[in-house]
């Protein structure tokens, strides 16, 4: 299945009976403007889930660190936007090709001003809107990695790791799916990208996260030191706007506007996202409160995610009762996971391998339970496809970095905290420390 | 007025000059696919407010509460998801019913996917994008309620609270009017839900304030004791977002998009809401130079949030003038209710119920103005009649859940704080206290 | 080229092939409500804007200014919505005029509620969406004044400045081009308002910090004395909310979405546009690091912000690559700039000049790079009679304030910090300040 090839159909489709009157003389416009600017506004939502990120983690890192992960994160989504114009759309979605690769190096062009209706492609959107929306994607995976190696990795080493995953990596593992590749013709399903944008950040950052090893201090003397993020008011900001965003990012992804059936799944999306959300939410709200006896906020954030990552895969099909369930089960993977992670020593600053990677495995599974066309076993070979190829690929890529720059700052840089120590500025001069 | 059925009947007579050539063949289908767009849209900024809400009040107390401000926040907004969902949106818009109370009990279920144009109500919207749009007003009633009873309400009381206010009695309530019931019988006039909404949220935070009593030490000895805000950045961020959402809040609440008049409505609303928004902040701006000699920032803020609170229950009908000046009077309200609640030793910690409550009122009273339609003593019914049945819920559910679980922390745990006495995470933890 | 009139005349054209089966009977009502829509959409994501400006501009001072910096900024926004209606808009938009200054002072009305399509102007938008999109610009204007003068301007005399800078002085020099006058005869060409909104705020935030001087020690002893921002969190997420906010002001500015050829302009002004930011971003963490040998946040920041404002002009006819190197030269003209402001002693708080003064300029100029109607010398003209006109009345009009009433805070009062000395009300009361 081509997601955009599969689209063209059912949108043809579907507008037989709404324009039987525009004729050969006026095509019906109607369609790819909609479409368009669902592209545009689900564009701008994506796009401020980069704020999201980076307020979610200058709120989970310490104050020492904040001015560091800002300028990760802002650097980290115009390194994105250059490199997918310059490579990466075209790799991902190269029409016609071998299903694994594609050698389409060319820059994204977009279509004249002043674009004429019979050049467009009346059954699906402006290549612009197209290209804004799906860069938006591939800017949100680098996110998930850089809170994950917060605290500890140099500016440069992790902005170099973001020119080749977002130019190189995850365009041409999206082709796979969405591109119209193998996974794709094999049945994967995977609507919004539980596992082609949420599950590879995570791999990218688990591979990242092994090589560089944990924040000095992290597990000493065989226990884990809590080391609590500065600004918990930051982080929830994050949160609520990454919620906002994820209905640009399913929603969008139903690529399509302008039909009573299309535009009807469309608010099917956001309402589903939604529940999966406050579900995840409630779960870690609960489980936190029957584990330990107090409730844990940056546990019911990363639940909220988590149950965001989880509907991700398949928005559409599920009632909302199961957009419930599916998110619920993505927060109670996270309170399992996160403290799992601490035993294995990993160190994952701001929880994103459980929200990213586990919730969105789960979600890719959960799309049995709704999508009778999905099988399990094609799932499951496209989990682990995208898991194989990312995790060694980084993995390789990172023992590169480290051996050709090092990748980690000094013990002393990391004590003093990175901001005065690599770029000479912190985030809060005025306040004393405590 | 059933809002539904009105909007369908103006709706319906709008569209003749329109699309007459859209024949039996080929319904029109546009007002359809944009009503539903309006929604997603109005949704989504009206989702937006719970951050508002969040950022508003985490600004407006104290470091030392800040966490369980944002914990409660985000709960709150999802149990209100969940509950909606269960229960609420049907209880709401039952369709037929007595007009005081709908038995039905059923969770809401949404159209399916890829529905036809046949089956789908074309002079409305599709139901998933009217739940979600809908949901999200109920969320803004119990952010009003945990504003003003933070810092010393306890957590687990006060989310049950949330469940029967956001599954129950906003949903019953709402059907009075919004439902089609008596109140809507009688012609009551609310918009937007300057009553609905804001004075529901007012009421039920107004019982729970005179049951919980006031912080300790905020009226000891005879006078009243600032505690101020711990960061006013926050809470004028928090004001902006409420600002920017209120534009669905209102102007969704046309419930049309996809003619000439209702789009030109929809861009009225804006106008008229910004308008009042502008007025509101003013007139708080000049009042706090006029009466203290200094400009107060958070009576500013408040002003503004007042100003689009007046402008909620009849957004549509007035000129910019009548914005401005209706605003206004909701920020002057605010200027000299804030203390006269404090005479009355009604601790409101963010002022929510001079903005939600008072400016309720007052914007619902206004609607005389520029509606001949509407009747002094319709709107006084309905202002009586929202505020005995949630004033007085409210307060036997506040004294229940006093009595079963207790809802006030400790002597003990308020003085230390709710965020590590209750939860056992500071907000920020870096940062020394002054 | 009016403005308004060139589209109406393009949308016009490109109407002819959509809906030709729409005739006599039923006018083709598609593009006035997507129109109207695109002004709604764009105009809610430019007041965003606001929400932004504060926030950089609150985390760019000294947390002993905070207040202050809030303050003055929710009341500009508030001062613009009643100015821009009360005279603005009728200033800026009067119509039929002698091309330099109309005597239209007319207050903005709307149109009658419920509109019927053969009384609305089919070939453009609802009044009310423009005014309320228009509106918008002023007030971004005004913030930039805000940004500059911080930390030493007196309240009330910074927003009587504002009153006729948003009542009067933008809307006559917005007359010229957007109006219909003379630099639009001309054939000048500022798209989205490199000149018209960033350079016009630009030059009047320079006369006025010339006026003003420096803050007390910033020029102390011959040597630059960095005067940290209080919260660069902040700062970063206003910039993200620029960012955004800037998809509204460039897109909406193609006034038009109802055709292929509108709608397909609109995404690629969209993509254009976020190239440029993040052009400029890169091109700034790339200078910092070669000239400081540290990347600094805040250059990166301003940047970002350079980038948008110097692809403003044109962000239509550009191909993204030269989105790219327009944007990526405004990032290079922030860095070297900043410290060539900072030796003719002009304090610029926030850094505002070079990146809406200094970058307005550059982007005006690179419209010819990619527009061959444009004419280097009627740029030069338009920016040079921008530049005369707000630099010599806000010149006079800031000398003005002066000998009224004052504009400078005592010297006491500014080393306390404004927020305590003018508001009485510290923006982070619960810290220690280091």
């Amino acid at each position: 299945m081509n997601y955009k090839t599969l689209i063209t159909a059912t949108a043809g489709a579907a507008l037989l009976p709404t324009f039987a009157l525009a004729q050969d003389a006026a095509p019906d416009i109607q369609p790819y403007i909609l479409t368009t600017l669902l592209f545009l506004v689900g564009g701008f939502l994506v796009f401020w889930m980069a704020a999201g990120f980076a307020m979610l983690e200058a709120g989970l890192v310490r104050s020492k660190n904040v001015t560091m992960q800002l300028t990760k994160n802002i650097a980290l989504f115009s390194i994105a936007s250059v490199m997918y114009w310059l490579v990466g759309f075209n790799l991902m979605y190269p029409g016609e090709f071998n299903g694994y690769f594609a050698f389409n190096f060319v820059p994204t062009s977009l279509e004249p001003v002043g674009l004429a209706a019979a050049d467009a492609s009346l059954d699906y959107a402006s290549v612009g809107s197209d290209f804004f929306f799906q860069l938006m994607f591939v800017a949100a995976t680098a996110s998930i990695v850089s809170g994950v190696l917060a605290e500890r990795i140099k500016l440069w080493p992790f902005l170099v790791f973001v020119v080749v995953l977002t130019g190189f990596m995850y365009p041409i593992t999206g082709s796979w799916q969405w591109g119209g590749g193998w996974l794709s013709e094999m049945g994967f399903s995977d609507f919004a990208g539980s596992t082609i944008v949420h599950s590879v950040g995570g791999w990218a950052a688990l591979a990242g996260a092994l090589v560089l090893g944990a924040r000095i201090g992290k597990y000493k003397d065989g226990r884990v030191h809590p080391m609590p993020g500065s600004n918990l008011a930051l982080a929830t900001l994050g949160t609520f706007i990454l919620w906002l965003g994820w209905f640009g990012f399913n929603g969008g992804s139903q690529l399509a506007a302008g039909t009573v059936g299309d535009i009807t799944d469309v608010s099917r999306i956001f309402a589903n996202t939604n529940m999966a959300a406050a579900a995840g939410a409630i779960a870690a709200l609960l489980m936190t409160q029957v584990m330990y006896k107090k409730v844990d906020l940056t546990m019911v954030l990363n639940g909220a995610l988590a149950g965001l990552v989880s509907i991700t895969a398949e928005p559409l099909a599920p009632t909302l009762f199961g957009a419930l369930w599916i998110g619920a089960v993505g927060g109670i993977i996270v309170v399992f996971t996160v403290p799992m992670l601490d035993k294995l020593k990993i160190d994952d600053v701001v929880g994103a391998i459980p929200v990213h990677l586990f919730a969105g495995i789960w979600g890719t599974i959960a799309v049995v339970f709704y999508n009778s066309d999905a099988s399990l076993v094609v799932q499951l070979t496209g989990i682990v496809a995208y898991g194989v190829f990312t995790f060694v690929v980084s993995y390789i890529l990172w023992m590169v970095l480290k051996g050709l720059m090092g990748i980690r700052v000094s013990e002393e840089a990391e004590i003093q905290g990175l901001d005065t120590s690599e770029l000479g500025m912190e985030a809060y001069p005025d306040f004393s420390k405590g």
